[in-house]
């Protein structure tokens, strides 16, 4: 294991983080909230300490960056990441319990938006501001922002080496079944993402500025969509909004939970290949159908038929891209609008976007695989491939998107049974760790739109804190850092 | 597709039914249940008619049984042995509506054991007794029994021919993963089994009498375990018995649970090798963990420790074992419990068994294989293999065992969305879902223990029907019947 590697790494990201606590901490001078001045003050100098002490110490680092560092340096770096990322609302005593503002901050940077906040409007506005940003830093990933920064080597000698170092890592941390390059450098992937990432969220805060958000309200809820987060920072999370800028959220966060690859695309303009990517096409499927269902399904709920789609398409979309706002208690929604709010988060949003949970391209191959072996059964000597967008899906793509699944299943009935011990309804602990693990945010009944997960004790709210971890990271960097074959040596 | 060989076959299941059904006939005449033996007399007569007749239809077949007609072969025959079973509940009045009479008849063979009915000891003697009958019959399989009973042909010359086409029938009917010969010929498998069935059937009902249960009462309720079915002749199920026959059940419940490739290598003396078998330990590990978690979840909701521990291990093994007795509302136990009675119902029994569900021998190797994806980013170089008993599991094997849990999530999660049109709430339909698709039946809330499948819509008892049978013959069978390529040529 290339741990001074890793180390570096790791104060490269911290430093980043620290350099990004200055906004807050000046609209926190602005403002005049003492207490969080100190607390991000506090926090800055510190993690800065910490990064400049890693760099030291890891200053003579050897070559070799395989997989597994990758995997471990990210799983590493989000967990460091989120302890000092916390300290801002523990030093100024906003959110009084450790564990509370860990869990409040590993929300952020997972993109789920879960909160144990009783009141968000009693937070100062630096600390509102950090907390939305999280979700912003969070969405496409701080080391794909550490990688896009950093300078590409421009054909020198060891240029291969260090792409196949910088894909480990942006393997690790983005998301999807397959991550591909947009261009033949991943550092250059790296910087097209972030730029498209960017560009998309200063549109969202012209489209809510246009609507009359005020511009804290418009940077922090752009931040939270952006992300597919899901923190607001009103009680009523958007529902007291107009229904103009109920719409922009809703289209925004459609447009981020769509493959930024596409975006791409069209920038290079293969519209067609665009046009024919089956995975938005199962998307924007699954968005329709789910909108026209529920529309159906809580007709008479609402006065207007416009009403009733706009509610049910925001709610939708809030879901399925794992972004977690919402403008209407969906928990009082009958049974079948809950069940496919339930679908929706399990299926998630498009690889290679911000959103979280499983997938709409997995699904799509678990789907295309299962066919296949249906096929196989019934032609036995044929030789059957996947394809998708006419492309034959590789073997260990399909293996493994299935080996997520069986990890994606167990963690899920694992979590569930521990956090169960804590007594609430089955339905309030199940939904939690969809919407913890799947980076949503609310769930249904207790920890319903209205509800918050303040109410769990330590160890779930642990148990949620690794799930969202998992759930952001996909398993595999947090099995790998917990695996005990990791760190034996063979 | 080999029709008429197919019919054949079929022609053969039914004749079975209706011998089966000469003494439910019996019990009847000897209690002068008039509507019943009328019903009886009817399904009989219809039944060997139809059996005639497609004999008839089918007399020459062409030879070609491959894995495609097993499949669809044990999926059409459980669909027409359920449609023909059904006929006494209905034809006697017992069961007025034909879906009604239809789904209770496929919990029996399914071995499920959900019910539809409110009152089930105002139901005949007769009916009664073909009810649980039903389970018996479904628990090991009928295609097993008919090919059991078939002559062997020894020495002949397609000897090997005539054993790959019960080959196929056996493994599109048998649960597990694997589904392996005992002995060199599949018909003596089949033999085997089912000596072994009625062997430990026969001990059960023994020890039921042995507690004084009435002679009819341990006929039916040994049915019901053996099959691991779950339909009880009482109101209360197992909960007027004395705590003697309680755990009676509860033992046999366990036993009928185990691979019974286990029993042939206890009797062929490989007693070391019964031990060492990972799925038994896997079994016995998470029962024994399950009953000590509820024991300690639940103290101080019965009297003494004793009552305590036979109240979690009886519910615990009936739902392992996917059997669905019940002698106390466990929808009444603390989440925690209730949690851990969801997880174990994913589980299910080992493969090989009457018991339904996912299989432990599958969850096992679902880990063992994720274990091996955790290597593979590890050590990219090694060939890693899966072994379980210290045998190498084949490609394929893992292959089938992750699509089959596509396929179950899938399905769960499709049926989920379907009957929550109906409106009850949101655990009700997805424990009816889970207790349904793994044959267990009870569930929770709306279908817990003390409740019954009567409220749900005709939509959402047809959906419910399906996941009986796709879980009982484990979806390949179901999905290859209804999958629109097996019938389209090419």
């Amino acid at each position: 294991m290339n741990y001074r590697m890793m180390g570096r790494f790791i104060s490269k990201i911290l430093a980043v983080e620290a350099v990004f606590m200055l906004p807050a901490l000046l609209i926190s001078l602005y403002n005049k909230e003492m207490r969080s001045v100190q607390g991000f003050l506090t926090t800055i100098v510190i993690t800065m300490a910490v990064a400049l002490g890693l760099r030291f110490l890891c200053r003579k680092a050897k070559k070799g960056f395989y997989a597994r560092e990758g995997m471990v340096c990210v799983g590493a770096s989000w967990i460091v990441m989120s302890l000092l990322g916390c300290l801002p609302f523990w030093f100024s005593g906003e959110i009084p319990d450790f564990v509370d503002a860990l869990f409040e901050t590993v929300s952020g940077f997972t993109t789920t938006g879960a909160s144990i906040l009783d009141d968000v409007e009693a937070l100062s506005m630096g600390n509102l501001y950090w907390r939305s940003f999280t979700h912003w830093l969070g969405g496409m990933g701080v080391l794909v922002f550490v990688l896009a920064i950093g300078r590409s080597k421009r054909g020198s000698k060891n240029g291969d080496k260090s792409d196949g170092y910088t894909m480990h890592l942006l393997r690790a941390e983005s998301p999807g079944p397959r991550v591909g390059k947009l261009v033949p450098k991943m550092k250059d992937t790296a910087k097209i993402l972030y730029c498209l990432y960017i560009f998309l969220t200063v549109l969202n805060v012209i489209f809510l500025l246009a609507g009359r958000m005020p511009l804290f309200d418009a940077v922090c809820t752009a931040f939270g969509t952006a992300g597919t987060g899901g923190f607001g920072i009103k009680a009523d999370s958007i529902a007291g909004y107009s229904p103009y800028l109920q719409n922009v959220c809703t289209v925004f966060m459609l447009l981020f939970g769509v493959n930024f690859a596409c975006y791409y695309m069209l920038l290079i303009r293969q519209v067609k290949s665009v046009l024919m990517d089956e995975e938005l096409r199962f998307y924007i499927g699954i968005v329709a159908g789910s909108v026209l269902l529920i529309a159906w399904n809580v007709r008479g709920m609402y006065e207007t038929l416009g009403e009733t789609v706009r509610y049910a398409a925001f709610q939708v979309a809030s879901i399925v891209t794992t972004t977690g706002f919402a403008t209407t208690d969906f928990d009082l929604w009958p049974s079948f609008s809950k069940a496919i709010l339930l679908g929706l988060m399990m299926v998630g949003a498009c690889a290679g976007s911000t959103g979280g949970g499983f997938k709409c391209g997995r699904a799509l191959l678990l789907i295309k695989s299962l066919r296949r072996n249906v096929r196989w059964i019934l032609h036995p000597q044929k030789v059957q491939v996947v394809r998708v967008n006419r492309q034959m899906v590789q073997e260990w793509v399909l293996d493994n998107t299935n080996a997520y699944l069986a990890a994606y299943v167990m963690i899920v009935v694992a979590s569930f049974i521990v956090i169960s011990i804590d007594g609430f309804s089955s339905m309030t602990n199940f939904s939690a760790v969809l919407a913890c693990f799947n980076n949503i945010g609310p769930g249904l009944e207790g920890v319903g739109p209205t509800c918050n997960f303040g109410g769990y004790s330590l160890l779930s709210k642990g148990v949620l804190i690794v799930d969202m971890l998992a759930g952001r990271l996909e398993i595999f960097p947090i099995l790998i850092l917990f695996s005990k074959s990791t760190w034996t040596r063979r």
